[in-house]
């Protein structure tokens, strides 16, 4: 699991429009990817340089302008200058630890989000951050590194007859975030299955590897709700943004990843509870397996420290002690000894105790 | 108990007008049961195209198509087809996994539900999707397969002289939601009634089955209240909504819906911290039965422990060892014995262990 | 303890309309007694029909009907005829499970409420559905069953100076009103007591009783809880109505009843807490009389082990043991027993474990 | 502590303009107590009836009438009429159960607050019903008993140069409550000290005497939470208020009454916190040292057990056991059993387990 | 860790008016220490009294006051003098126990904040109250000691080409609450790592020191939280001010402070579930220790309980003992003693019990 908040002591008092990269470089090139297109056209190239790219924007077309790496600080200036950005913009994308968060400028709406995906192979949440800049007709997208992630919208923007084609640059912002959000629910999806399966083992089978894993899952589930719960408060934002940039038609999706956002979080919320009754029941199951083991040693105890006792008695050396001289005497003893355990066993049978 | 979020790899990044079906395929066939009725007249028939209904919504008469089966993309097509409706519609008609919402259109109200029903024999909750589109003069409902539950609603429309027959599609849409919503405060009274009778035994007769009990009772309860929470919201939704389609004296009848939601909403809430209290006071029971475990152990052990030690002294064999030589010794230690053992348990008898 | 949600599988899907009753029968007859009064002068008679009252609505005297006893549905559709009431009103006075709520009419205004009383007999909470309708003159009052609840009023009424008698039905229903919350805080002072008496026994002297004491105490609680909270609604919606029916005096009153309600809610809420907390403390003192019988078991167990052990060895059959034949062993072992013993308990005493 | 919510049967159905006591008499007599002041002058004295001060009421001087004792019905009914005060003010004045609160009249603003004090020497908290009304020209406060609470506002007002003798009677009432609740602040400091005191106990010495004061101090927090809070909610509403009483320059005081409120509330909710955690740490460390008494028992057990095994077998009267007849065989058996005991302790030692 | 709330009897009843220092005094001397600037001019030097700073408030440079020590009231009196500032404010800023607030007066913005820092030696939060006055041309900022926590923002001034040099003192005060709140950021992150290590210990070698720290980690987390809270009122009660003292260009920077202390307050909020769960699994895998201290201390007793039996029957000295007198009797018993242990040895290793 990522760190649930991150900050160092040589970040504090820095300007915030100083553009200065505050994160992890997660990767060593800085790619710009470019797809143009309107609903005849699509131009799909890997740009040198910014310059090349800035000029689409004057164009009526579509552009989006990937870009993997932030820890260039000549680039972002270079981005900086070329699309006239206010310098905070850019100093908000190199901090890669802020809190997600929406921000309306003059000419473009600026979204941070977290990107979480499964690693299967490590059985854990990765985190990268996301900014989708939405500009007049280009957009800007920055991920910490390459991936894959935006392949099944690259796939349906390629495809020439899809809706997608004829719209602009808050349609795809749309769709991106919309491929975020899936990945949210399909994560939940995931580690929700994981935590059903748990449910077996917790009453009959429980053993320490069942608490860790408990408390992993609550820990993962608290760092969802944490980095879900502020885009809900993006899509609330966008809903009552009344900006140029966002057509009409856009506010019907926006709704959708607000609903699909409350499911992500009711979910969580679900876990949460469903995770903090385990722990409980766990701790119920190791309390009710002591009372097992307890009830296994005092049947066994009961049983033969009377007889212990009665064979201790005639080991004593006394000068008279008549019972010892009888023929029969020790068979007696056996036998009394046997009555005793039987009583006793069927006395603990009573009280269903094993 | 149904998953509580479900989402699939391969549906990131679908274009959300896709009409796809994302769900679980429950029905083979799909069929198209239409009533039409006004004050005088009812016609009930089953039909074979979605052409054969359109017509109805021309003439002043309420039609209701029941839809069952959700899967087939073609028919789902020609709906949206022959009833001029958004594309987006029929893709959320098909993705049964979605939370339950209302969107309101130029020429419809699109209302998603989960009809939750309360299998006796397998003693689980069963979910199925439920939409209700209303329009002008025709009501469009779509179930995942074919059920009886709306059964009771189809014999009040066919007594001719009931109210409903006088009223439009508006009113249509409260009764269908108000039976959906009954069926909540149904399955929430029954799971009400086996929460009580588990009391009984959680004092008295505690084991683990009553903890596996407790925990999908909860379980069952949480899955409840994050399917039931949405509707309010939506019925909430509705009586803010101005739209045509909805006469005003369907809006007490709303009202009284949210009422119905807000008795079933507290109701859970109020399970769910009864279900806590058990959950913690089957703990309770637990450690207080390993109290009477240890002092029963403690009890027994006590008692014998000095008396065995005694025979263990008389069982030496010093040379000199004069208690052994006297007539009475051995008479004497039983005695002594006795007299230890009667002290102890009027001593324990004090202490109220047994 | 009622129950906390009744739902019948037969009552899915009825009109709301019907004049059904949805409840349990408490009484056999029907009972309708009037009070009918001004400053000046007062009557007070049993009506046998309910065309007798009707008239008394014409009169600028305000008159008071309760009637008791919900089940018939003549009566029923007698009143709606008589009083021009909308058939959703009876229908909604007949449904005794419903959660209380309050409607405003063109006519009248429509509030249901649970009147609880505290059966000291029986030590639990029963509960009735209380309809009050307030009309311009005559306000109707519904109680499932006959009874003594509102005899104070009535005596307030018949002296003849009291500020009552010079006000309408509006002061009438708050008068009501006030009964039936004053009430819900007798209830809570009465459990709130015998909560506090608890604590004496939790620390010193908890058995299982008192187990089982907090549980119901808890859900009585939770039941009251969820009770007295749609009343508050109730009174807020009253103070936002801005109803002819209401003069502008009587809202001080509804402030009064709020804030009631409030003190009501808030020590329910410090009750919960509390019980919660008292049921942590049992749990605690029960692991807590575990670590003292432990203690004695081991305390014990520990002298008594090594002693044992010497007698064993001096029991041992060896040719030589040089030990046994000395004259002095047998004192020395016993001197060497006693003053482990002495060290022992010397050395407990100083852990403090008894 | 006193009680979270009093009600008495014989209170049900009372007219709330009735004017009659209803709590616990906590004073004989009545006392008057009267400052007269401006800039100027002040005069000071204790009235012998109403009608003596009434007068003060025209002059443009601030008043301050501090009345003792509310049980005398007589005197309550000649301050209603001689300042013409509603009989629902003076009913409220005398209902010392009712949970605090803020009304606005034509002629003056009522406000109910509670008193708390804490008792050095009972260890306890006291709780006073106080009511301010604060009026043109004068202030009436009435305490149930005489006390000196109020002393160091009298001294201030004496000190002719102090700015509250240019005030009028609402920076006289800001001036009373902040006393009230700074005596808030006090208590939740003194008790917030006790319980960090506390700490130290729980973790190395804890026994039921600790367990009982997480207890006291977790109902005087929750009963501290339950009296303070509604107080907020009336420096809210006198923020909101737009009385002709009340001058803009006392709002800026207000603030800060709310300010201080808040953070008792935030207090208060934070050492909830903190003691719901204490008796989790409480119980958990009785777990803990359960453990170290059964390690203890557990290492005596486990070696002594072999040995007096080993004895046992030794003991056994066989005409054939070889052991027996060599000559160093008992010294060899002691060597074998301390070995053994030694190896014992070093496995345990080992294991950390003492 | 600081006390949560601190009161005074003594400050009971004082004027709000009353420049008179409630707090300890952590400093000896005051210092005032100036810096004037504008994009051109930096000026810095320590001021001799406060006349000599008051005329920067006529020129248009910004000029920024700071004053280290709270406590000497003829100062506090020079400072309301000479920036004719309502006593109200000087005596808010000597009382250093106030819970962090804003208020608008005409001629300035009161904030008063707590700084935290975390002292790394001593392993602990400390607090120091800070004001910030915002006056047209020159800010004040008092601190209750000397410290160099705002020298990285004097660096920045100084630095003649920076941003901040144009800027006026709505961005100084922007600057210093950064500093602040940043310096909130890195104490979680270093409090949130310190809780991250200590999982670690938590499931494989939990003891007493690990119950202490998470104590002690939940109650700085409360006192963070409660402390953090009110900066966010205060930042959002800044956006919402209309000041003339406030520039546009400013509150894109408070938008960012809301998001930083949303993400700090979220975190919190997120430790605070983790350590509740801690305490749980703490507590849990304690009774998991029991259990398997008490499977040991079984198997060992029943292992050896029979064994121990059997020899006691073979010393008892009985005239007619049969198998005494076999040749092999002994061997046979020692025989039957091996087979009984091995046989319970597997026992307990099939019930997985070691």
């Amino acid at each position: 699991m990522a760190r649930l908040l991150k900050a160092k002591k040589e970040h504090i008092g820095l300007s915030p429009h100083e553009i200065y990269f505050r994160g992890e470089k997660k990767s060593d090139t800085v790619l710009l990817e470019v797809i143009d297109y309107d609903s005849e056209n699509l131009d799909e190239f890997e740009a040198k340089s910014v310059k090349e790219v800035v000029k689409f924007n004057e164009t009526s077309s579509t552009t989006w302008l990937n870009i993997y790496g932030l820890h260039d600080v000549k680039i972002m200036d270079e981005i900086a200058n070329q699309f006239e950005l206010d310098s905070l913009i850019l100093a908000d994308v190199m901090n890669t630890h802020a809190r997600p968060k929406i921000q309306e400028y003059d000419n473009c709406i600026f979204i941070s989000l977290k990107m979480l995906q499964y690693d299967e192979k490590q059985n854990r949440i990765s985190s990268e951050n996301i900014v989708i800049l939405i500009m007049e007709h280009i957009l800007l997208s920055f991920q910490e590194k390459t991936g894959d992630v935006f392949d099944p919208l690259r796939e349906r923007v390629r495809k020439s007859k899809r809706r997608i084609r004829n719209a602009g640059t808050d349609y795809l912002a749309f769709a991106l975030m919309d491929i975020i959000f899936d990945n949210y629910n399909y994560i939940i999806s995931i580690i929700g299955e994981k935590i059903e399966s748990l449910e077996v083992h917790l009453l009959n089978n429980a053993h320490e590897a069942t608490l860790e894993e408990i408390n992993n899952f609550k820990k993962e589930v608290i760092y969802l709700h944490k980095s879900i719960k502020p885009c809900r408060e993006i899509v609330i934002e966008l809903l009552k943004t009344d900006s140029e940039l966002l057509e009409d038609s856009v506010y019907v999706h926006f709704e959708d990843l607000k609903n699909n956002l409350n499911q992500a979080i009711e979910s969580l919320e679900s876990y949460r509870e469903i995770l903090s009754d385990q722990l409980m029941i766990y701790h119920t199951t190791i309390s009710s397996k002591l009372n097992d083991i307890i009830k296994f040693l005092t049947v066994f105890s009961v049983i033969f420290i009377p007889l212990t006792f009665i064979a201790g008695v005639y080991g004593t050396n006394f000068d008279v002690l008549p019972e010892l001289h009888y023929k029969y005497s020790y068979f007696i003893m056996l036998g009394v000894m046997l009555a005793l355990a039987v009583f006793m066993i069927f006395y603990f049978k009573k009280k269903k105790w094993f």
